[in-house]
């Protein structure tokens, strides 16, 4: 027991299980080729623009960007975000709606602070974004799985456990879904399927957290719009970033909601950091404003769709036939089934030590399962990097089954 | 009540006592002279350095300052803080002793939440930092409080409570204090107070928040080093903030604290926003090491000497003789005490109308006593405001009493 472990709250030991990160830091300086991660290609940050806009908010307008402003967000950055949302169809809103944060995990955080007591019903995905998964973990929540098949989360099962749960006069409170190029599993939900969970959420009358991190980066088939642009009661708080489309290292996320849920974060935030940093939201107000963000976007989704048919490729040479991957539509990574006795935890020491780095996807299950699928990232590492880790790792998973 | 509050958690319970705030957004946009914030003088930013700083991260590190970074912060920046802190007398410590957050809130955020369970012992000054205690009451603390005299706070005071305490058999976590520059009291503590406090907290056996938000904003006396310079034991955790010496719209603070105390912290934050902004880390990184906020300091020192007379000598001229308030040493705030029959809550609304606002005392007391005080603001406004709204208040407090 450490020297002032005594001192720490009750609140800390729901923060232990982190081996894996534990285990991923060891890669921090070696020569591992690292699948594990979600950064994107720095390539893609639009630099150039970058410099010129902070050069014009230093010139014009320091005595604002440098100073404290309101806990919401800047003025200037949410007018131009109720103008990105119109992109993705989301309308009949206002700067009263949007909510800017310091990235959007910082929204997951403070609206599952602000939705889940302990005991309350929770629906996510099977698997999940596991930092999502961690932040709601700390409210004791209970969850219920929807199993996630190629055409996205299985909605019939999830109609089957809300009426099981409604016949036992339990009232479920949210579901958090990732409806477009799902963080782990890269599927895009169908417009038919979109519809239907918005029925579900009206009929047992519950709140729709969705995270469209990647609904700017599909580049496969359709890109339906998200759930809030179907939503007519208020029920469905998106959440929207700047990090997969301009840059993670500015910290920047938002929220569209409904006002009165958007006064109730804006309260808690105010405990938090009192507000997002001011220089960043002018930066990225700018960047939507000149449209660098949208005339980026069709490079950065050809690159990671090169990237992805380069890691794809790879498996179809290197895995073995008996292990199932998907297919992303969108977004940053490849998830992998091995065969079922296999434990892809168990795997990642081996494979560090073999130079090949990957999350184990238990942690992208609320119950811990999936123990033999893992998270391949491909927007980060070179093509030459995935033509080799995939190599390596297609070797090991040989030499085991 | 509200279409979506039956959905919001508990703890949001605890976020409901914001009249002031309320009160205060009325002045928003409007002809007020507000004494209310506790925002730097924008004269003080350093902008053409910040410009010159940005445009050389963008042209040689762009890809680590736009990229995701480790979440106790970049170590570019953590290893000048290191040299930074040895500027205020700490020495002994590595990077390992230091963690960024997005402004000092947010340490005290997190710290506050990895350190206090419901129910435990925590002392504070009365008064003291108003959004420190908005988050402590959130973890629902048993608070006990040390008056605060014209040298600090009365620690015989706080000796005779902790042998009370002792004697009950009852265990103190914290101390949270603020012992340079006091908000709101403006005061200093002397040397001998300061080792005072930590042979109270070594025989008691508590930890030690040290809030050193002005620091280096110290303009009057004597500038003893923080009680973390002091500390044997490692159970001080320091916090700096950048917001009143460089900017706070870059939203950066920082943890001085034993490893295993920001290990913990590290744990945490990575739960409410991953990393704090690279980009923000490493202009302040470069601050340091160019020296540009040691060479700003003397100048906005004098600034604020300059405007603190000027607001003491318009009271000495408009405020009736029976108003006692203090003589702050540095920081940006004077602390008044109206005659005990007036409630400077009730004289808000009043002082409003008439053009001038301010944050009423009991705001920073645990136990909301000090009705009849106020904390007024002297960096933000200029010289001509601070003389024309002290007299607005001046003769609003005459016609009271």
């Amino acid at each position: 027991m450490g020297k002032w472990e005594s001192f720490f709250s009750k609140d800390t030991q729901l923060l232990k299980s982190s081996e894996i990160r534990d285990l991923l830091k060891l890669t921090e300086g070696r020569n591992v080729i690292s699948f594990a991660g979600g950064l994107p290609d720095p390539s893609t940050f639009p630099v150039e623009d970058i410099k010129k806009i902070t050069n014009e908010i230093l010139e014009s307008k320091s005595s604002q960007a440098l100073q404290y402003t309101a806990t919401a967000g800047v003025s200037e950055l949410r007018e131009q975000l109720v103008s990105f949302s119109n992109l993705r169809g989301i309308s009949n809103i206002t700067q009263n709606n949007i909510f800017v944060s310091v990235g959007s995990q910082e929204a997951l955080y403070i609206l599952f602070n602000v939705l889940v007591n302990p005991g309350d019903h929770v629906f996510v995905e099977k698997p999940t974004y596991l930092t999502a998964l961690n932040v709601l973990r700390t409210r004791r929540p209970e969850f219920h799985g929807v199993p996630i098949s190629e055409r996205g989360p299985d909605l019939h099962e999830m109609e089957r456990q809300l009426k099981n749960l409604q016949s036992e006069g339990k009232k479920v409170k949210l579901l958090y879904i990732i409806p477009t190029a799902q963080n782990p599993a890269g599927t895009t939900m169908y417009m038919e399927d979109r519809k239907y969970v918005m029925e579900l959420a009206s009929k047992y009358d519950f709140l729709v957290v969705e995270d469209d991190a990647y609904g700017f980066l599909v580049f496969d088939g359709d890109n339906p719009p998200p759930l809030k642009a179907l939503d007519k009661e208020g029920r469905v708080i998106y959440l929207g970033t700047f990090s997969k489309i301009l840059s993670p290292g500015l910290r920047l996320g938002w929220i569209v909601a409904d006002e009165e849920i958007i006064r109730e974060v804006e309260l808690f935030k105010q405990n938090v950091d009192l507000h997002t940093p001011s220089f960043n939201q002018f930066i990225a107000a700018e960047a939507i404003r000149k449209g660098v963000i949208q005339n980026n976007l069709p490079k950065v989704k050809s690159l990671y769709k090169e990237k992805r048919n380069q890691m794809l490729s790879a498996m179809d040479v290197y895995f073995p036939s008996n292990v199932k991957r998907t297919r992303p539509v969108g977004g940053m990574f490849v998830f992998v089934w091995l065969p079922g006795n296999l434990n892809t935890t168990q795997l990642l020491q081996q494979a560090m030590m073999q130079g090949v780095a990957y999350v184990p996807g238990n942690s992208f299950y609320y119950d811990y399962s999936g123990t033999n699928t893992m998270r391949i990232n491909y927007s980060f590492p070179s093509k030459e990097e995935i033509n080799k880790g995939i190599e390596i790792l297609g070797n090991l998973i040989k030499s085991k089954i």
